[in-house]
């Protein structure tokens, strides 16, 4: 061990993302000792840190060298693939917040609160930076700072898909050029829908194709990966009985999408059984520049209920579990360094504020008159996309998710029926208290028939 | 223990369940030992065999005696509560299917085939029978038969969403009365739709209600209970990477209407909102008749997509699991003795035979005719519940799953942008082999940008 100055903390697992965090924490001033099975990893990242101005980073080459470089009470980082869950979330991380590893990521740390005290100085130096402080905060004990990850992966595939959704129709029902993509998504990127999702896909669109004439999007085979974890939110939603179909609708979409050759198939099939083109029974004349707003007011309204959905999804849980997580800092610590990043995060920031225990995005006073303002345009978009053979499997859950939340009274009677004749359920009353059983079919096949009922 | 002649087989768990299906099997002329840790279930059997004629039943009080009783190799049906799959589908089966296990249930056994043929004479004999057989078959190894009744169940769960959404929308746009209804219902189980939940829904509309005026239908709360295996389709299909919507449309469905005290505040707080009547720019003369026929189209076509989905989850399965499973056959079991039974199965038998390897139901010439066909009707009815605010998720969600599934190109190939820009997951061409990755923000914001690509 060399004789140096104790670090202030280690990190352990020199992965890209170890690496670049380490880097990070010693940039922003803070001794660090790294540590890595293999050994070139260490070296690799020495390497990295001298270059990079000297950082005060130190490397050791056995976990003992390592821990014994670390000032008491030690804290140490440990980015290695472990569980499935764990794994999961980690690999995801790994791979997509590079740049946010060494730059500033949105941090989640779950866990013992005395450790995250312990080294809350380097997370909130580490972190991104926003308007209302660092992109951190502990979130709860045990696996909570996991699931919360998981939750912000579940809305990525809903603004993803909607984003695409908006697209598809923006495309196939109004016509629209790449170039004119790109200028609405740099607009809209002006306004309500500010976000890093908005403000690359304006750049995606831009960007022209080397092999041939036009641009890369279109050459691009449309089959979606994916890492596991919008799979995991959606058995979580099942388990804790949340409905989250937005962020469900992006998951299969996924599923769908790598059926290329069943698609081509069923096209095909379909069109030889008399399926007419894609386009069907829209007016020749849509107007442009209303669907345009239109589209922007449906992404808008259908995002606000995949966020609700995923609000409350941790909700559950954190009652499950007895995280006490506070739906207000889980939005504001989105605000910078992670995919969906947005301004209108700091509106869902506010709500929770206001009422802590608000049952669901949607009836918060200001988003309840947003969605209200959207609405007509938001059932246009949808209804144009339905009678024009477009899917938009994401905007047309939001909207199901909305009309049967917002429902005092659905069709659930009917169903509850249903089970109490064909399995003796039994059924509450609207109108009294207590269980009811009723022999429907005998009744149903009496003439002026009454019914048997028990409390 | 008696002196009598070893019984041919034996059951164990004389709950409602077993004591139905043990009568059963001793009607049909099997001779049955029964045994129950709990003597008095036992004697109760015993009571109920001999007041309905003498069965060749005999009750046993100890596992030793009951074993002795059986001829060998003996089969016995244990029907007890076990571990959690099992213990739902038993509980599942015991609550609803009563009726069915006195008096002839479809019944899916999976596991050793040996067991099976050691029994199957009795199980063709106790099974409902239908006009091309008993609903039983062998179903595979394992929990292959513990799948399938699950997957029978996510249909149910499908199915009971559907109609339920046909009542809706013929209830709140067109108008009808429950007379009305219980007319249109038992027309259309005359017809494509023809089957047992189709029929009791028909009874349920003509039962009066004896506390008040008006139908009992009217006077059920609106809040839907469930029994477990719901979720776990919904949890399995995201596991096997399948697309089911409309199942998981119709379990998000009976989360939501537990909600009943939310969904009151939330109708409240948009409504102050600004939220106008529930009925919108609907305009006031629908012509009644058509919506009534265009209901019935919709209702068929998002009922083929369910079931394509229910199937391909069980094809994912047994290829997964190595069961090999008979989907011909499975249709041709549920189209009798179960709540999903139906005119409908036929078809799907058919549709297998005609091709074992279906990649979709939806692709099956005589569907596929069937949905083009019906989807100008379809598509009317999810627009017109769209604009009138009247929530249809499970047809929403089989429209979706139909319009994405048929096209060849999806707007995928954005949402594959989006990940290769953020997080350098890579992406393919359509007009060339290889994984390329671009670096878009760098070109996007170059005039006249190339784009860097590898193999």
């Amino acid at each position: 061990m060399e004789a140096s100055a104790l670090s202030r903390i280690g990190l352990a697992g020199l992965a890209v993302m170890g690496q670049n965090l380490a880097l990070n924490v010693a940039e922003k001033g803070f001794p660090i000792s790294v540590y890595n099975r293999t050994t070139s990893k260490v070296d690799e990242t020495l390497d990295r840190a001298h270059r990079e101005g000297q950082l005060p980073l130190t490397g050791h080459y056995t976990p003992r060298d390592f821990v014994l470089s670390i000032q008491r009470p030690r804290s140490v980082i440990i980015l290695v693939k472990a569980g499935s869950p764990v794994d999961q979330t980690i690999a995801a991380l790994s791979e997509q917040r590079v740049e946010g590893a060494r730059h500033g990521p949105s941090l989640m740390p779950g866990g013992s609160f005395e450790a995250y005290n312990n080294i809350r100085d380097i997370l909130q130096k580490v972190a991104a930076q926003v308007d209302d402080g660092p992109c951190v905060t502990y979130i709860g004990e045990g696996g909570s700072g996991n699931f919360v990850k998981m939750v912000h992966n579940g809305i990525e595939y809903g603004d993803m898909q909607l984003i695409s959704e908006a697209y598809d129709v923006l495309k196939h029902v109004g016509g629209l050029s790449n170039a004119e993509l790109a200028e609405i998504f740099d607009e809209w990127n002006k306004g309500e829908l500010e976000s890093f999702l908005v403000e690359i896909t304006a750049d995606i669109f831009k960007v022209k194709d080397e092999y041939g004439e036009g641009e890369l999007v279109d050459k691009i085979l449309d089959k979606t990966g994916m890492k596991g974890t919008g799979k995991w939110t959606v058995q979580q939603a099942a388990e804790l009985s949340v409905a989250a179909p937005t962020i469900a609708a992006s998951l299969d979409c996924r599923y769908l999408s790598g059926l290329k050759e069943e698609r081509e198939k069923a096209a095909k099939v379909l069109k030889e059984a008399g399926l007419k083109d894609e386009v069907q029974n829209v007016g020749v004349h849509v107007d442009k520049k209303r669907l345009i707003d239109d589209v922007r007011q449906a992404l808008y309204a259908s995002k606000i209920c995949s966020y609700a959905q995923g609000m409350n999804l941790l909700r559950s849980k954190s009652n499950e579990k007895g995280w006490n997580l506070n739906f207000g800092e889980l939005a504001r610590i989105w605000k910078g360094g992670c995919i969906i990043r947005a301004v209108f995060l700091d509106r869902i920031k506010k709500a929770y504020q206001r009422n802590p225990n608000l049952a669901s995005l949607v009836v918060d006073p200001e988003f309840a008159r947003e969605m209200v303002q959207r609405q007509a345009a938001w059932r246009r978009v949808v209804g144009l996309a339905i009678s024009a053979g477009i899917s938009t499997p994401g905007m047309c859950a939001s909207l199901s998710y909305f009309d049967t939340y917002r429902r005092a009274r659905l069709p659930a009677n009917l169903v509850q029926a249903q089970r109490d004749l064909f399995g003796a359920h039994t059924y509450e009353r609207i109108d009294r208290p207590g269980s009811f059983h009723t022999e429907w079919t005998k009744h149903a096949r009496q003439t002026g028939a009454g019914v048997g009922a028990f409390n």
